[in-house]
Parts: C-alpha cells; structure tokens; sequence
C-alpha cells in the first residue's frame, strides 16, 4: 500500500505544470524515503529530476517500493478540478492498475475521488553524478523566467557568460543583440559563487521550459561548470527540488 | 405599444448569455403579466423556459400581447455596448419590424439608440407540465456549474445519484473515474428534500450550457424523479426564472 | 551623435503600441527640436503625426540631424523586454546602422542593451497644412475609443454629426442601427466648440486604429470641418502628441 497526502493541492498543481510541458508521461519511484523522478524531455535533450522528501506529507505510507507510471495530462485535468487549498490523497494498493486521488475541501462538505490508470512504462535509470560546479548563481526565479523569455525573442541559442562580478545573456539573431547583465548587489538578490568563468551556449526553449517551475520558489540556482550539462534547480520548500539538466551547445570547427 | 424598461442592464446581459449559447434566435412572448420564452435548444435536445414578471421592470407597458423573435447574436453584440449599470428600455410599436434598445447612463450624460431588425419565427408552443420531483436539492450555482464543467473532463456522460443524504455525480471515461459527492451540511450549502432516490445519466455538454445561467442566482435548484426530465432551476431575483430542462440518457437494453 | 533618455519606458511602450497596428516601418526624424514622424499608414489611407519636443527627455543630444528608420515589430518586441519603469536611453552614432537600446533598472541592478537593424526607407514628405475646423470637440479618450469600437459591430462606416450642442455618432447595416449622443455637460467631461455644423462618414476600422493611443491620455481632441480630412488628437503630457488624420468618405453623386 502506497498512500501520501499533501495538506495543500497547490503544491501537487505546480509540480505537475513544471513538468507536463516537458514529459508526456512518467515514472514516479515512490519509496520509504520519499518520491521520486528522473526522466528526460520528450525530445530526449535535457533531462528532469524531482524529489519530495517524506517531510513534504501529512501522512505518508509506503509498505514496499513501487513505480506508478502516469499520464501528467490527466493528472493535471484531475488537479485542475481541485481547489488549490484542497488537501490531497494519493494512493495505490499493491500491484494496483489506478492511481486515486482523493480531494477533501477545507470545510469538509465537499469530497471528490478521482481514479486514473496507471501506465506500464519503460523504466529510464539514469545516473545523474554529482558535480562541482565552478560556478554558481542564485537569483530571483521570476527574473531568470524573464530573461530567458527575453532572449528567446531574439534568438533560438542564448549564451550565459558567467564571471567574477556579473551573469551575462546574450542573443544574437536577424532583428538584432540583446545583452542582460546582473551584478551582485548588497541587496542579496542575486548572489555569484564564481571559481573559474564559464561562457556556455544553449537552446533557449528548453530554458523555457524549465521555467515553468518558476512558481514553485522565489529563488533559482544556476550551475555551471566546462564540458558538463547546465544545473537549473527550483527547491521546494525545504523538503524537495526540481532540477533541470541540459547539455551545452556545441560550436561545430568545421563550420 | 410595448415598453419595459430595466434599471440596470446587467440583469439583461446576464439573461442573454444563459441563453445564447443555447438558442439562435428566439421568441419573447410579451403579455400584461411579463415576458416569457419557451423553446428548445439548437439541436432540439434540451429545453428552456424563461420568465420575467412585471415586477422586474421599472416601467412595463404591454398594450396587447406582441411576439418579438429576436436574433441572440445581435442582441447580444448590441448589450456589449452597453455599461452593466445604464438604464435599458426596450420597445416596440404595434406591428413593428424593429425592436428598440435605449440606453441611458447614470449620469444622464450619453444616450445610445439601438434599433434591431425583428424576425418571424415559426413559433413552438410547448407544454411543459408541472412535476413532482421526488428529489429536490438546492446547492450554490458555482459549485453545479464547477462539477458539470470536472465532470465533462472524464467523460460526455454524467450519473447524478441522489440518495438521503447526499448527491453523488459520477463520470467514467478513457483517462479514469470521477466522483464529486456533497452532503447536506448545517451551514445549509447544500439542501436535499428526496422522497424516492434516483439515479440518472445525462449528456454533460448540456448540463454545462445550462450553467451559463451562473452569474444570474448565488444558488440552483435541481429536481429529479423517475422518467421525467431534469429541471434545473435559476431563480431571477423574485421576479422570474430560468429553467432548462433535459431528458435523462436511456440505457439501451440490448448494448 | 544621437542620444535622448526617457525616465519611463511606459511611455515609449504607449507610442509604439498607438503607431504599430497602423505603421510596420517608420522614420523618426530626430533633430536639436525634438523627434519628428510623419507617415501614412500602411494602406496609405490615413495619416499619423508623432512629435516629441526636447522637454519630453530626461538627457537629449542631437548633434546633427539624422532620419532612423525603425521596424516596429521589433522594436515592440524589445520594449515588452523592459518593465515600464526603467529608464531607457535610445541611441544611434553618426552613420550608424543599429539603434541602441539600453534599460536601466529602478534599482539600478538591471542593465538590459539591445540593439535594433536600422531601416534605409523612403522618406515621405508630408506637408500637412494647419487647418482651422468648424467643430473641435474634447471628450475622455476611453468614450471615444468605446463610441469607435461599438459603431463598427453594426457597420464599417460611422457617420459623425457634431452640431451646436451634441455630437452624435451613427451606424446603420444589417443587423440594425446605432446612435450615440454626447451632449455637453456642466461636469465638462465632454466640450463643444462648434461654429458651423459638420456631418460626415468615416470608415470606422481607420478610427479604431487610432484608439490604440488611448493610454497615452485622458482626453482626445476632435476636428472637423468641410471638405478636409478629420483630425484626432492625443496629447502626449506637455510636450508633444500624436495626431491622426482622416479624409471622410464621399458618397457616391451616380449611386
């Protein structure tokens, strides 16, 4: 038996709209320890991680380890019929062919039980390694959402030069450049950890993409290192992260 | 002469988007007691009836019964170019082949004159009997218009179970199963009278024309009983109503 | 050199969207006096005059006379980059081929720079005579953009009869007709300045374009006068304005 419960159904919404633009369907390994995810986008570029503690639950209960695969579709149309305030039940009983959902309003006259199939999905194991990253940035989720919307107006690669006192993102593209440089201010919004600058190209819509987990926190933490793919990580609370993946361009020498 | 004249023509605009998504062009049937309609819905399904005493108006002159068959696309376009708080007289001559909308704002500063080609309609005179629904339930009209429209993303066919002590809707598609139960509560939200409990299936998509009626009432009343038809009942202030009726879906006993 | 610097980018945000939907390209004629444009539109039926003096800038360097060519569509798409209170200085060296752009954040945090292709478009030399109307008309800006929008869901042409006390506004196609009547008032919300009597018709999209510049104020000016085109004038604070000119539509003496 596998159940857990969230006291607000808003946090199950925004986990699922940072994710729904990138996977059609996934795996959630739900475990002692908590769930958890990794898969990689639907055009097998940049890759997704998400873990929730068991500390993110009200209740939670796993008997024995088990892999709900899910349509994020249906899920989202499911949560979409929850209010936000709802508290959620998820649940599954051993070798169970449906996911529930149960939702209960805040005043307890409203009860509404949703079952969803489960999907029978090839199970992706992927080896994430841990990486030093020799530079690290913390920001304003909202202004990193912006900038990279911003720049994708411009070009479909942006480029993030990364130094001792300053982000930089450059496009570069037919109706012109647009530069967005941020400092480190006493202020604290945005923070640099740099050991050696990094100047790194990437495909600005998968970095939109990883912005629809921009509700999810008020800061973002940017990673980046040579010859290793770009850390995008949205904490959740303090019980859980999203992180997002992705490799950098590579400038071909022949062109 | 016919002349009714309304004090705020946010009561008109709310009746005639309860109808328009309905009906294409209707019939107002104008009397000394009100202004009533009755007519079936475009593709001949569903029925609505509506009904405006004279209580409603400010001013209500009816020299002699007049049927005025109005296109709702129209006369709709014409409420959007009214201010829900102007003042709205609507008139025809004996014999006219124009329906007149005057609008006057609160200041007195700005009048605008509409006049709208009236049409002739055949005209369908339905019986709708009384009934005694041996479910009676009242609920608020958000909260109906909220599960028709959760429902219909599982499946196009909605099970209403009205029991005792709650009413239960069901829906059972590809993607899974829905279930919304309310209960009746000492706050009073929600009030069941049921006599017989009833079980019965309609087609969604005109449950969720019917809640177009939303804006118009804070609660619904919901009658049921075996082989007749639902109601489903928006009060008009105490001056009127709007009820939209459906037949339930027949099992076909040979499927 | 050119170089002027707007404390709020809202304002360049309100003039691009008032020019955009009726010009794709542009020059602005930038001199010691100011930034100049004159064009017709893009169906080359009516006219648009933007001038912006000096006192409009925070800084202003114009060392000589230099005509930009600009792209619209981009530049919007630059300004929906920036927030409406940075502060943004547009610039353009001598013989430069790219405008520049750089927003500066309140805070001073932000430093976005952009830079735009310039243009090599035919100049249009627009003389436009001054012109004394019979009937000059104020009204808010917001009644007159609703006046446009409501006359042309009966038809494409309104025809305006601006008369000692009342400007009346009038419609007539197939789904009815539509007056509107505006009389002066002591709140002076609407004034009338009216030596001889006009009546004319325009074609209605023409004059809904020229709302797009609502926002730029709260009140709009009115001019007309016989046998010349109309004149619709937005203010810009103290120190320009945005002027719109229209020729009214001949009927037809064989028709």
């Amino acid at each position: 038996m596998f159940e857990a419960r969230l006291g607000s159904t808003l946090l199950l919404k925004k986990i699922v709209d940072a994710l729904r633009d990138m996977l059609n369907q996934t795996t959630l390994d739900c475990s002692d320890s908590g769930i958890q995810l990794q898969s990689m986008d639907n055009s097998h570029v940049s890759l997704v991680a998400l873990s929730l503690q068991v500390d993110c639950f009200e209740k939670y209960r796993c008997d024995k380890n088990v892999s709900l695969g899910v349509d994020l579709k249906s899920l989202a149309k499911v949560l979409k019929c929850a209010s936000g305030d709802d508290a959620v039940t998820i649940s599954a009983p051993d070798k169970a062919d449906k996911l529930g959902l149960s939702f209960e309003s805040l005043n307890k006259e409203r009860f509404a039980d949703y079952e969803l199939r489960l999907l029978n999905l090839d199970q992706e194991h992927l080896g994430i390694p841990d990486t030093d990253y020799s530079c690290v940035v913390h920001m304003p989720a909202t202004e990193f959402a912006r900038i990279c919307r911003d720049m994708t107006t411009f070009s479909e690669s942006v480029t993030i030069v990364c130094s001792k006192d300053s982000i930089k993102f450059t496009a570069n593209g037919e109706m012109g450049t647009a530069n967005i440089k941020l400092t480190e201010t006493s202020k604290g919004d945005v923070s640099l950890q740099v050991d050696d600058p990094v100047t790194q190209s990437f495909a600005g819509r998968y970095l939109n993409t990883f912005t629809r987990a921009t509700p999810l926190s008020e800061r973002v933490k940017i990673g980046m290192a040579a010859d290793v793919p770009l850390l995008v990580e949205y904490p959740i609370e303090d019980f859980g992260y999203i992180r997002y993946y992705l490799a950098p361009k590579v400038d071909d020498p022949d062109a």
